[in-house]
């Protein structure tokens, strides 16, 4: 695992009650970035063993890994994240 | 994982107090939708290494899958769903 | 999955309270019935891969499987349940 | 699963407020006992894939399993339990 | 499994309301040390299927098991944590 960037990601779940808001989830994850993925960006996260079906994670110990970036959500129609350079 | 659809699922609980109703869950799922599935629809999630097992994401990072669109659901002998075009 | 039953089950606890009882769980797991379990039976659940190691279950995108039926529980030495017909 | 024993656990947290003590968790666990753990024993228990990789239950549907009886804990440099026959 | 050591951990999340600290969780998990980590240390944990990818735990009932020793924590730019002997 070494030379492997590890970033601390917070789920975002969906305000249930503004449903156009991000609500931050309170625990913190500690995944493999296989992507550059940046400060502030929103991220997929897989985890368990589909983290390891990640590039070139197969054989690591391994239970989180960045297997995307998001560039836009949409929720109820509308638009509620864009990436910044996307 | 290019033109997978993605769709963020909300888990939907039996009510325990009024057990003919659905209570929303409070956190999203972001899943892969193998059925075309449509917003506002019922759906049957697998996770984990069992969401590998839907047609065509055995090799993927995806910790979550859309594997079935939910007709009816009944409890206690009562229908308490019924899919719009079922 | 053509032709599966799929119930609802919901997880039942130990009181710590008062362990004879049992206190249901808030959240509810759609599971693939292997055994023909009837409303109201209490049944044992296996998530997970384990689910598909259930008979018929190997390569299906089933992550929760009814796997057996539970006759009598006892906690503390006190029998706390016996199913109806057992 | 024929002839398999099954117990019922509760995990147990270290306290946050008081190190040296345990605190029960709210949930109940059931679990295949292959080691013949008695009642009121600490044990150590392993749950989803890896409760299979205990001896003689590789292909059974099982998602948690006894792997350990707990002879000593010690937090903070003070053993805090001992089993009676240790 | 004989020889092996095993510790009690308790997961850290970032406090929401200053990233600059660490929150203690509050479940306790017991975990297979591979790398000789000492109390008060801050380490990697990996969970499920994940900790039987580590040296030497392919084949064993291990749910949890200890594979980094962390150095340094930086949250929003700024170092949060190092270790004392890094």
């Amino acid at each position: 695992m070494r030379g492997r960037k590890l970033l601390m990601v917070r789920p975002m779940l969906i305000d249930p009650e503004d449903p156009s808001r991000f609500k931050p989830g309170s625990n913190t994850i500690v995944a493999i970035d296989t992507l550059g993925a940046g400060e502030g960006e929103l991220v997929m996260l897989a985890q368990g063993s589909s983290a390891r079906q990640a590039e070139g994670l197969k054989a690591l110990p391994v239970d989180a890994a960045i297997v995307g970036l998001v560039d836009t959500v949409s929720v109820l129609g509308k638009k509620t994240y864009e990436a910044k350079n996307s």
